[in-house]
């Protein structure tokens, strides 16, 4: 099978390096050799030095997308207009695609894979999600006999190291931001990883193969990390809790939850230990219970290991029949249901609130009160003695399951109290059982 | 595709049970409806009441194996003498088969591929290992990319139960035993679980995968937890370590290391953190690092979670090409290499040594000497005070990685100094990076 490459920067660079330093590995599996062919790339002089001479290296992409000997294009040029493009130029001129580019299916998936359909390639994605953990092949191939309840994951190794750090250290958010960009593992502008929409391209991937829906990118909620407190991480603690951002879909009765936020998680749990870059996904089935998948979510080898094992698969599979191959959406394209995205105040979920509250007689009681009249139950409370010389003090109040819409409306009457300075902190908190 | 169901007891009734309660999900994804054609069972009345009367009920399993109308056998008596009959006389019949039977792939794999091999019919396993985990998925396809360095497995939930349970509670292990079976975790006769016996069986056949060598049951060391006792267990907690019982396999220079005992971890690895009789196999790849897979490994739904992928793997596949389908073994069969097994003295690991000394100055100085002698360096050391009136002491020695020949060697001359009462016990320790 000959391979096109679509850029040759840290993941194309680490595809080729893997293909060729496991090359007989590889084909012992593969029962075939797996070469690159040819890579489209504007700076030829360095990937000559990465190449060699056996590559051909074409300084138009279009050309390396329509090349005849090619079989398999590999996009790892990112973006999501000339990636869109080449893409589709591909799958027209017959050539199979294996691409690692979360924010083009999150955005562009279902015409993608309409048009692959329709012209009988395959696009296979593992890369896109997690790195190198093969979640995409779990969730459509390993999980198959389920029907999947909910998916939670850490899929973001960025905003996972900020808040690691500011727990271990004790340590403000724009300072391990720094620390972040210090190692680089944040970019300059880190709003992508750190405001979440990087995890909800991923999420909404495995959302559409986890429940036989499209891609609705533009339904997701994303809520992200940088205004969080080392008081919140620190009180999360003290009550049990860590906080993670996490991916979060689910299956509820009137529709599909689709959202990323802080979140509350009991320490106990497997994934509340999942630190620094590292990436987790938990899935929750009906036969098989929670499973936990683990890795690294990032990274030229980790994330080549992903683009070369669909490189194996569509070797293995192209010359099967188009309906004996895995759906690209891992449910027949006539079965793809489109199931409404709940929007966040129809999302029933756990709170932690915490309020700054003046430390005098009766607040406790205005504010159970409030959430009485909602028919909010309180799971935990916690008041902190105010410090010496200070007349507020902290309450932390942790609920039972309830809908966001009450959630809110009990928010806007407690900031209204007198006796509370200031906004109320309300972060999302999941069991995960 | 009508399939037919050899054994109806717990993960017989599972898989029963889940192929009907998701048969419109399953259908969804495999593009045809998978039913029960016939099952296999001497207790008629019981399996009447299950199955109703839409599906066949026989007598006879050769009847069963060979019935013309039948595609795929899923075998689930367990054993390994009447199961490979069944087995080898549903391929030699042209049926694919699904197996979870890892005692009889263990065994007789190497036989039975190769026959499946030469009439081209598939026989699938995923939940021979680690019940409802993806992780014969993940082995043979998510990480064919990878040249793999080694696998570390909780894959026995019985013993990972006892050994959570005698760690919390402080208890001994015939207690949490009792407990385990109390509890219906553990047989009577619990040996196949706590010897190591039952992860020797999974430890081969992924060992077989990721490296692309035969089945060798035979050569896998086993040694269990039944001797383990609370001090050890306190002592490793004490110095940063929990004691599991892991499968480990790895690629040393000279062999393939295949190997089952209990295990001093680091603490703070997410293996470690896995309780009760939960499983999770952390395995190590070149290009991708290390990733966990973790789930529950028994159990009527989890198993049956895994047979029931199987068979819409074996579903998709069956009509392509059988060159073009995943080798048994991951790699083609004519690339599967006789690689030799590592006898335990060859093996290299980490030792932590407890032996109890008379509370004498000077016996310090004669156990570091004979393993300065032996080039045996010392990561740690604790010795702790002999308790009121109490004239000997525990004395608690953790190594570098050395052969478990000079570990042996070591262990010969301790035992032999007066100052030495009994017999020093020996874990080995690994540190998963």
């Amino acid at each position: 099978m000959n391979v096109g490459l679509l850029g040759v920067g840290t993941v194309g660079g680490g595809t080729y390096n893997v293909l060729k330093r496991n090359r007989e590995e590889i084909a012992r599996r593969a029962g075939r050799e797996i070469k690159v062919y040819a890579v489209a790339s504007r700076t030829h002089e360095k990937i000559r030095q990465l190449v060699g001479d056996e590559v051909e290296i074409l300084k138009d992409p279009e050309q390396l997308v329509t090349h005849p000997n090619i079989d398999i294009v590999v996009e790892l040029i990112g973006g999501t207009s000339a990636a869109k493009d080449l893409v589709l130029k591909a799958i027209a001129a017959g050539k199979h695609v294996v691409t690692a580019n979360k924010a083009l299916l999150a955005l562009h998936g279902n015409e993608i894979f309409i048009a692959a359909q329709k012209r009988g390639v395959m696009v296979a994605f593992e890369g896109a999600v997690a790195g190198g953990i093969p979640i995409i092949k779990a969730l459509r191939e390993g999980l198959t006999a389920n029907r999947i309840e909910w998916i939670a994951g850490i899929i973001n190794g960025t905003s996972n190291f900020i808040l690691s750090e500011m727990r271990d250290k004790g340590a403000s958010f724009n300072d391990m931001l720094k620390e972040a960009q210090r190692r680089g593992y944040a970019e300059a502008d880190p709003s992508f990883d750190v405001d979440g929409i990087d995890s909800a391209h991923k999420l909404t991937i495995m959302s559409a193969i986890a429940f036989g829906i499209p891609m609705q990118f533009d339904k997701a909620y994303t809520e992200g990390i940088s205004t969080l407190t080392r008081e919140d991480i620190r009180y999360a603690e003290e009550l049990g809790y860590r906080i993670k951002l996490l991916g979060i879909t689910r299956r509820a009765n009137n529709g599909i939850e689709l959202r990323v936020h802080p979140t509350l998680i009991p320490k106990r749990r497997l994934i509340a230990n999942v630190e620094g870059v590292m990436n987790a996904i938990v899935v929750k089935g009906d036969a098989v219970g929670a499973t936990l998948y683990y890795g690294a979510g990032a990274g030229a080898d980790p994330t080549a290991s992903a683009v070369v094992a669909d490189l194996v698969d569509v070797t293995r599979m192209h010359t099967a029949d188009p309906e004996n191959r895995v759906p690209h959406l891992a449910f027949q394209p006539d079965a793809v249901r489109d199931i409404p995205i709940l929007s966040m105040p129809e999302v029933e979920t756990s709170y932690y609130l915490r309020m700054r509250a003046a430390d005098r007689p009766g607040v406790l009681a205005d504010v159970t009160r409030i959430l009485a009249d909602l028919e909010i139950s309180i799971d935990a409370m916690i008041q902190k003695e105010a410090p010496e010389g200070e007349e507020a003090t902290d309450i932390i109040i942790l609920t039972h399951r309830i809908v966001e819409l009450n959630a809110n409306a009990a928010i806007a009457q407690i900031e209204a109290l007198p006796t509370i300075c200031g906004k109320v902190v309300r972060l999302r908190m999941e069991e995960l059982s």
